[in-house]
């Protein structure tokens, strides 16, 4: 009998079928800001009022013949992302994170009823943080050296999704689960945060129900 | 004031300055194959008679001008690895381990004594896995889609490095400090284990004695 190689390791994640999962749609979420240069603008106003943004994006997890995905959403047929947003300053974390969670994903209205509909967002762990060290595109997933004050936070974490729910998408977006082995190595395409979803992933083990 | 940003995290991890740890050295550690061909072969004889192969290694922080930096071994001016190896079938997973790192960094001897000399290792968390699928030398953060049976698993722990310890380094290798900035995005100098250290970091918090 092999011996245990389990040790100094979070508990098993379930991983329900992405079938057991509704997709509804909602209306369009256009971009907040209409390029680059006036989304760190704004970032700039921000800090300068209420210091450090904070941003929460989630990885959502299910499976496809026992091989876990990542639930992305992409827009314009273009570039891929997590749900979630920045947080405004007076927002408590988690519960900040949970209205963002909703705005982008929730059903609205009374489309949809019964199980999973309604039901909380469960915000598990941590598995990354990013940080922006000057009014700049690059973030890194570290403080740099001589960097004292980082001009925006985004946080990673693990949602663990129900065995059931409703999911509304914005109609200007898609909703794709993503494989793990599509984003491993693949910069290119994910960019560094997305492709490095599998290295943040990696320490679990997972049950596929 | 700001409001807080550290739910769901990991408690902040104390590292002490690299100037706290004295490098002794030891006999060499010759390599146990003497080829990429060999080592795979031994591995499928291990598989054969014991099925999958354990790996442990551990990553040792301390830190610089308050950057962290991980303890990293090179060999022959070359190549890089982390302090691990191999664990027998029969061994336990973390009292084996130990005993490959005293193997590999504990002083011999009685040439030293004191604070931080026969301190035991403390193993922290998982940061990784790397799942070998085949008798071949790619190896992949995740278990590849229709690979039922990894021929080994190399785990990565958070070791925890006490205020002050002495480490032996086998004379045909080298103990290098490695600050994380210059480990990421470097998969071409460090390869995608050691690349991806940054990542698997990046959900803590570091304070800097
Ligand atoms: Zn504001
Ligand atoms: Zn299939
Ligand atoms: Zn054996
Ligand atoms: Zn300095």
């Amino acid at each position: 009998i092999p011996k245990d190689f389990n040790a100094n390791q979070p508990k098993t994640i379930k991983l329900y079928p992405l079938s057991n999962y509704t997709f509804g749609t909602k209306d369009a979420q256009p971009e907040e800001d209409p390029s680059v240069v006036s989304r760190l603008e704004r970032l700039e106003t921000h800090y300068k009022e209420h210091g450090m943004r904070r941003t929460c994006e989630g990885i959502l997890l299910c499976h496809e013949h026992k091989s876990p995905h990542i639930l992305m959403l992409q827009i314009a047929n273009a570039f891929f992302k997590l749900p979630g947003d920045y947080l405004q300053a007076e927002d408590d974390e988690i519960e900040g994170f949970k209205t963002r969670l909703n705005d982008r994903l929730a059903p609205v209205g009374s489309q949809f009823s019964g199980e999973g509909v309604n039901d909380e967002w469960q915000i598990g762990d941590t598995l990354a943080q990013w940080w922006r060290p000057n009014f700049e595109t690059f973030m890194y997933p570290y403080i740099p050296p001589h960097c004292t004050r980082p001009k925006e936070c985004k946080k990673l974490y693990f949602i663990h999704l129900p065995r059931t729910k409703v999911l509304s998408v914005p109609k200007n977006m898609k909703l794709l689960a993503v494989p793990v082995f599509e984003l491993y190595d693949n910069t290119q395409r994910y960019g560094p945060q997305l492709a490095a979803i599998p290295q943040y992933l990696s320490k679990y083990n997972f049950e596929y129900l």
